[in-house]
């Protein structure tokens, strides 16, 4: 794991590659221990941290952090900045999980190109609405409802939100994964127990 | 405050005006008392209610929403959509206020009209970024640092966070009020303790 301070791992973006740094500290406000990553992190455990108590990411593309080890639990987007506490990655006040414990970088299409079709049934069935931009309120687009049965993505990472304006739980769909099929609410996260699918941005390079 | 319920008001948009509606309940999942609203409420109280425990926002405007009466306290962008409960529109999982007491809707300009300078230091001083995009992450687009201290919003309505991604305390801005001029902290929010602002997005018409 230490090996991953020295390697400047790549993340291929629109054909071209640019390098993605993040720093993690196992207190909050950038104290303890550090460590920084350039590759993906399946369990900081293996640090000897109990978990990430603040971050920044620094370069690069954005990164997704993950509740549990091996990417599982609730998905948090990391964009460029700092985060000197929990508060600043967590999602959904509902459900609270002050813990982050494995991340990775996210693979970004050109912003201009991102392209995601939703579904109203799982399986790909039913209406469906294709996105090329953020959004907000998908019902203010003309999605009637509140749920997305299914996505696809066609091109780019996505993040989708149980709630308007990007609150709630937080699902990261990318066309490098899963061929970019999102079929059921199983597929897009494990912490995910609702079709709950309010709004959709797209994740900048 | 009952008349509130007849009466159609029109939200200045772009030229022209739409209708606005939002429906409040005191209870979690759209039961208990049901009030519509197409106009400001300056307190729920006078409703009989505790708070609002949920509510829709179904057609026209964008609405900010307030933790205390009279506008003040901290403040929630309120998409078209559901939300059924606090936690939908709840911004900042540190200082979670189960309260919402007050709201308004927000006059926004047209979406690719909308403009905001942005400034290092309090009145107006310092370098400067102007913005006429989403930014998930200021320092993405180049902006050195996590602090803003002061915005000019040129034209349309902006809502900036204090986290990347639109985490953390959010924060409305218009150039409506204030002849778009915030120049402190103070100015733009009576829950803003801080100049720490990482994210900033047009609220869409």
């Amino acid at each position: 794991m230490d090996q991953a301070n020295m390697t400047l791992q790549c993340t291929k973006s629109a054909g071209h590659w640019r390098p993605s740094r993040m720093v993690v500290w196992d207190e909050e406000g950038f104290q303890g221990r550090r460590h920084e990553f350039t590759a993906e992190c399946p369990s900081v455990l293996e640090l000897g941290f109990e978990t990430v108590r603040s971050l920044k990411v620094l370069s690069g593309a954005r990164w997704v952090g993950f509740e549990h080890a091996g990417f599982q639990g609730q998905q948090y987007v990391l964009e460029r900045g700092d985060y000197p506490a929990w508060d600043a990655w967590g999602g959904n006040t509902a459900y609270p999980a002050e813990r982050l414990t494995s991340f990775r970088p996210v693979a970004c299409a050109n912003h201009r190109d991102s392209r995601l079709t939703i579904f109203e049934q799982e399986n790909f069935l039913g209406r469906k609405g294709e996105l090329s931009d953020d959004y907000p309120s998908l019902q203010a687009m003309g999605w009637d409802g509140t749920e997305v049965g299914s996505f696809h993505v066609q091109s780019g990472a996505w993040v989708c939100s149980q709630f308007p304006g990007y609150r709630g739980f937080q699902y990261v769909l990318e066309s490098d994964h899963h061929s970019g099929d999102y079929k059921h609410f199983r597929e897009w996260g494990s912490h995910a127990h609702t079709f709950q699918v309010q709004s959709a941005r797209r994740i900048q390079q």
